[in-house]
This record gives C-alpha cells, structure tokens and sequence, in this order.
C-alpha cells in the first residue's frame, strides 16, 4: 500500500506536535517540511533533516504531495500558500483561524472549483470536535444559536481574577509570566480571536457568508475586581462570550464579555478550556467542550482532518465511519478492578465498630480516607460511612463479607464507587 | 438530480420524527415505511398512505432504495431486517443499541463484505454528536477512558433523589407519571441500556470486539436518599457511570453508580441530559454532552447519518465537509441587538441618583431586574449596580450618555450584557 503524502508547513509548538503524531502512521507520511531556519536545533524523534526546507512555495507545488498542512498561522504568506496547493491539487488541512476569517470565502471558493477541501477542525476550539460534528451528524439541524468561549486566554485571566478577586491587571502579568498570554496580549484580550472563531463558526453554521467586519468584538481589558463580585453575589460569572443566532431574518454574530448565569454549562468552563453550546432544531442544545489551545490538542484535530481525508482516497463511501474490528478486547473482570469505594453500615450500638472495620479493612489492603459516625437512630443504632483509598474490587467485596458476621454490624446500607 | 430513496423501518415516536424532518429535503425521499399497523390514525404533515406497508422483508429487499434507517429497536426482527438490507446493498442507519451491542460484530463484519455501512449515532447518546467525532476528528488519538451518563431516566431519578431528598422509590413513581421512565424500567434501572451503549462506546473507541457478557452492570435501585445526603456533604454526586478504560493490556468496561467529584464536569449533567467525557492522547479530556434521547435529538442524529451518506452518492472526498456558501449573510449590527444589561455607576453622595437612573432609563424603555446601592466609600461616592430586563443596545447607549451627563453621576464604571 502506497502512503498518502502531506507536505507540512511550519514546524513550531503545532506543527511539531503534528510531526510526532503522525510520524509512525501506516497510511499517511510527511515527506516535506517547510521551515524558515534550518539549523535550528530541534529535539524532534525521527525528524529527516533531508525533508526540511526554506522554499514554502517548493513545498506547496509539490507534486508528489496529496495533502497541505498548514500551521504558521497569518494572513501572510500563508494566504498564497494555500491558494498555491489547491491550484496544484491538493487537499489542505490549516488551523489558521485569522486566514480563514479574512479570505475563507475565496478559498472555499477554489477548493470547490479545484474539487479539493479545506479542512480546519484545528482553527475552532483546538481539540473539541466542533466542525465535524456541525457539518456531519449536526447536518440535518436549523441551527439558532451558538454560544461559546473560544479563547482559552481570556478565559484564563477571567477565572482566575474569579477565584483570587485580583485586578486585571495584575492577572495578565501574572498568565504572561506562566506562559498562557503573549507579550503583546492584544489580539486575545481584544476578542479578535474569538472574533476570527466566531466568524467561520458561524458561517458554517448558517450556511450563509458572515463578513468580519461586521462583528462585533468587545475585550476584556474593562473588567474589575468588582464586578465580578458583584456578578456573583446575583448569580452570575463574567465570560467572554461569542455569540452567534438568528434574528429574524438577519444573522447577529458578536464577542463581548458577558455576565452568564451560573445555572448555564458555560459558567463553569474554566481556566484554559473552551465550551461551544449549539441549540438547533431538532436537536435542541448540545455542549462541546475540552481544550481551546496546545501543542498536542491542536495536532488531535489537525491529524483527524488528515485520517479522514486519508480514508477517502480509497474512493468507498465514508470508509472512516466503518466498524469492522478485529481484534478481541481481553477484558478485565469487574473483580479485579480497583476503586475508591463509599460504604455505609448500620452498626448495633456496643464497643468495637471501628476497631472491626480498622481491622478487617487493614488486611484486605484497604485505606480508608473519610470515615464519619453519625449520632444514635431510635433503634440505637448508628450509622458509620466510610469513603476508601482505592484498592480492589475483590479485596472490598472480601471485607463485605467479613463485615456482615461481624455481631456489632447490623446491616450494610450501601457499597458505592467513587471516582473524583 | 435524481434524490435518494429511503426505506424506513417503523413509525413510532423516532420514526416519526425522521420523518417530520426529511419530508422536505431536496436531496433524499422516503419512499416507502414499513409499520405494524397501516389503518392507525396518525397525525403526521405530508404522510403519503400509499407508502405504508406492513411488509418489512420487502422495503429491506427493495432494489430501489439506497438507504435504510431501522428505528423498531430490540433484537427480532431487527437483526434480520439489517442483514437481508446489508446483502441486498443498501446503506443501514440504525437507533439500536441492544441490536448493535449483541450482535454489532457479525453486522458490521457483514457491511465490510458487502462495501456498505451501518451508521448509528442515535444509538448512543441520542443528539450528542459522538460517533462520527470518535471516528473522524479524533481518529489520531489512543482513548484511554471514557466516562459517561449514557441514560437519561436513571439520570432523571437520580437528579430528583438529589434536589428533592426523595426515595428511589417515589422517584421512579413520578418519572413513570411523566412519562420518563417505562411501566417495566427495568432496562434503564438495572443499567442495561447503558451496557449497551458503553459496549458499543468502547469498541469503537478501543478498536476491539468488547464482548457484552463481560460488561458489569449493576443499577441504581439500592441508592438510598441517606447515600445522597452523605454524598453531597463530601462533596460528590451519585450517578449511574458508564466507564471504560485500558488497565495495562486489558479493557475494563462497566456500568453501575458512582460518587463523583461535584468538580467533574459530569456532576453537573442533570435530569435527562447524557455526558461523555473522552480522554485520550493527543487531545487530552473532551467532554460532550446534550439531550440523550427522545423524537427529536434521536431524529436529529438519524439524519445526520443519512444526509452524511447521501452526500457521498457524488462520489466527491467528503464532499459533506466543503465550505463554499453562495448566500451573503444580512448581518445585525451591534446597536440593533436586544440584551439584559449590568450596570455600575460611581456617584456622588447626593439626592436624586437614583431617581436620574428611573427617569433616564424609562424613557430608553429600559426596565430595571434589579438594583443594588452598595454604602459610602472614602471618597463620599457610593456605587449603584443594575441588572435590567432586555432592551436595545442603542437605547442602553443612549441612556449611558445621558447618565454620564447627569451631575449626581460621577462615572460609569462598567456596562457588561447578561445572559440566563
């Protein structure tokens, strides 16, 4: 079987990331890259330095290559590279958001001329399946509503000025230190990202051209301290929300920061996750979320687009969403698994209850973390629950046993797992 | 264009719905329906009788359909109706989880031999997109868990046991009441249809036959309104957790109650609505959620499949997957745009601050939700917050000009839009 060949442009936090997901896939190779300095020490397993280059264009007219992978990101040149492989007849992956946003109704154009697609799972909430899902199962729905946190930043700053009831200010040199905004901050605290986000998702949502400038994008920079205090004493959290519905016959797409109920799925998407909720009919509404940004989560999408493109060149319908497996699960029994467990016993009212729970617990391996002895009941009786460390289904299920002769022990209430 | 024919198989509450929502589509036609009973009155727009028959073997046997969509549920006739379909060339797109959980393997072994598909996102999670994103947008991850509620009356039960500090008992006796829970619940109690589901889940996830037998399920008719109580108060919910997860080289798979973490995202996933959370590398956690089931979210990803399939008829790459729109989107603009407001405003320690907000915002016909004067501060100014019901960006605007006009306000410190 002959490999499906992707020419990969940039090689940075994505594009490496891409790099060492795909490097060992049986269907699918990267047989160029391109790069702006070669000698450039990278720590990349199984990276030909052969394969690198300087010349993009080489790389985009390449004729040996089915699939483009663009991750440099900019209008600049990435716009001429894209447009340069679909005339050149490749299929191209991008997670170019800002690209997308600007000049996607050019490119779609020519990728439906040129009969190749464009696919960007990557540019909309990093790792959350979003386009996909809209385009495919989602297909069938009137879509009215799309409400969502696309910029992991903001979201960042905003929960942790939250949490700490810190000034703007201090929270963005503090997310610049770790890492999680940029020197120049601009275009995440401005909403131009979510801006860029919004404006495709929509657009794919409404199956109509949505014109960026006529977005409305609205920053954070304005949020104090206090109200976000005072949003939560009424109910709320502050999110900086892209929103995008129909109003009547128009299309009402904006960025802005907004009080969210705190009963609303997105009021508790925190820190760097992203959410997108999507209410259509007949759907209703439907919750995505997961992580918006990173090396890894990005590449997740970026090689999911590629697989599935992948797939097609063996020309079957959908040949991806086949079933067939052959290998059989060697599956573990639930006797042997290991689990926090939560139990509560009914104790007769005498000395030695915990003495005989400490006992038995301690050699069937079993730690206990919360142990909690309500007051007598009528019947004198009481009441003792137990939450454990995690140990094995079939030590616990021992202990049971050993527990109901026990003469101080009436009754095992309830055996439940825990997971935290 | 010649559109594609569909054979459905039943005309219950799902079928019903698959039908409300494809009778207009200009690129597939249902052209006939096999049902149990021809004359039974049935209120359903644009329903041609003549398509009706009780004759299922020969709508799974008709040379003239392309695709059949079984929506009966259970094992017979099910199982035969799909096969005799399969051998006869049709595309399947199926709701049913105890069919594809019992007898998935030799199905889906079928349609490879056949070069045909058996699509079933209704199947598992009802309108959750989660099928095609396990199998496209995250096909380049290895899932190491998935965690979920998969059933929404035993959510539902759970989720009132919870607020209302009811037994499982009456719990079940009011959901049987409203029409969430069967007459016999069993399936949905005992963890059955959840078994199912996460059988199905997990073998696409882990690229393995997952044998059913194997699956522990245990139900949530031993939870008791005390456990719930404990629970909360350290810091747990209980639901009925759907897991699986690789343990070295064994697949643990199974289904049975769970405290869990009022931190993880799948606490929060209340009465009917279903979660699953996919953690894998190199995406990390994604979480999705939505309505489980029902006429409508089950329709919705009924259609999803068959739309999906019906696009690829072309013979184009996932020609469902381009982006070329034609239509110009008319776009509101943010001024037009209808929103609930919170207001902060710094003024000064004089009479009538709070009679200007009246005046100036009744005559922008903006009602005020609520209002908070917060006491004095060192600088003998007090600050005044509002929420207002919606009104119009434009009268907001207005209002906030005139107020910074007013004498008695010394500044607006933040105008941010609320939403439920």
């Amino acid at each position: 079987m002959t490999k499906i060949k992707i020419g990969l442009i940039g090689l940075g936090t994505v594009g490496s990331g891409v790099f060492k997901c795909l490097v060992n896939n049986p269907k699918a190779e990267i047989v160029q890259i391109a790069v702006k300095d070669i000698e450039k020490p990278r720590n990349i397993d199984g990276l030909d330095k052969t394969k690198l280059t300087t010349d993009v264009m080489s790389v985009a007219q390449n004729p040996d290559i089915d699939i483009l992978i663009e991750v440099i990101g900019g209008v600049n040149p990435a716009f001429d590279i894209i447009k340069t492989a679909l005339e050149s007849g490749k299929h191209v992956v991008t997670a170019n958001k800002e690209l997308l946003a600007k000049h996607g109704s050019e490119l779609f154009e020519l990728a439906k001329n040129k009969n190749r697609l464009i696919l960007y799972e990557a540019a909309i909430g990093g790792g959350i399946p979003i386009v996909m899902p809209i385009k495919t199962t989602l297909c069938g729905n009137k879509i009215n509503k799309i409400t969502a946190i696309l910029n992991g930043t903001t979201n960042y700053i905003l929960t942790k000025m939250d949490t700490e009831n810190a000034s703007y200010e201090e929270t963005l040199k503090e997310a610049q230190k770790l890492g999680y905004a940029e020197t120049d901050p601009t275009g995440d605290v401005e909403g131009l990202d979510a801006k860029y986000k919004i404006t495709t998702l929509s657009t794919i949502s409404f199956k109509e051209k949505i014109d960026l400038d006529k977005v409305y994008a609205e920053g954070i920079t304005k949020i104090q301290a206090e109200d976000m205090k005072n949003a939560n004493e009424f109910g709320y959290k502050i999110k900086l929300i892209a929103l995008a519905q129909r109003v009547g016959e128009k299309i009402d797409v904006r960025v802005h920061p907004m009080l969210i109920s705190k009963k609303h799925p997105l009021a508790n998407i925190n820190d760097v996750t992203n959410g997108v909720m999507i209410s259509g009919h007949p759907v209703g509404d439907v919750m995505l979320s997961g992580p918006g940004a990173g090396e890894f989560p990005t590449a997740s999408s970026v090689i999911g687009d590629v697989l599935s493109l992948v797939e097609e060149f063996d020309g079957n319908p959908l040949p991806i969403m086949q079933c067939h497996h052959e290998k059989i699960a060697q599956m573990l029994d639930i006797s042997e698994t290991k689990n926090k467990y939560y139990i509560s016993i009914n104790a007769k009212n005498n000395f030695g209850v915990i003495e005989s729970l400490g006992r038995i617990f301690a050699h069937n391996e079993i730690s206990i973390s919360i142990i909690l002895q309500k007051g007598l009941q009528s019947d004198n009786t009481a009441n003792v629950v137990v939450i454990t460390e995690e140990c094995f289904e079939n030590n616990m299920q021992s202990a049971i046993c050993e527990l109901e002769k026990e003469d101080c022990v009436k009754r095992i209430n309830s055996l439940i797992r825990v997971t935290d």
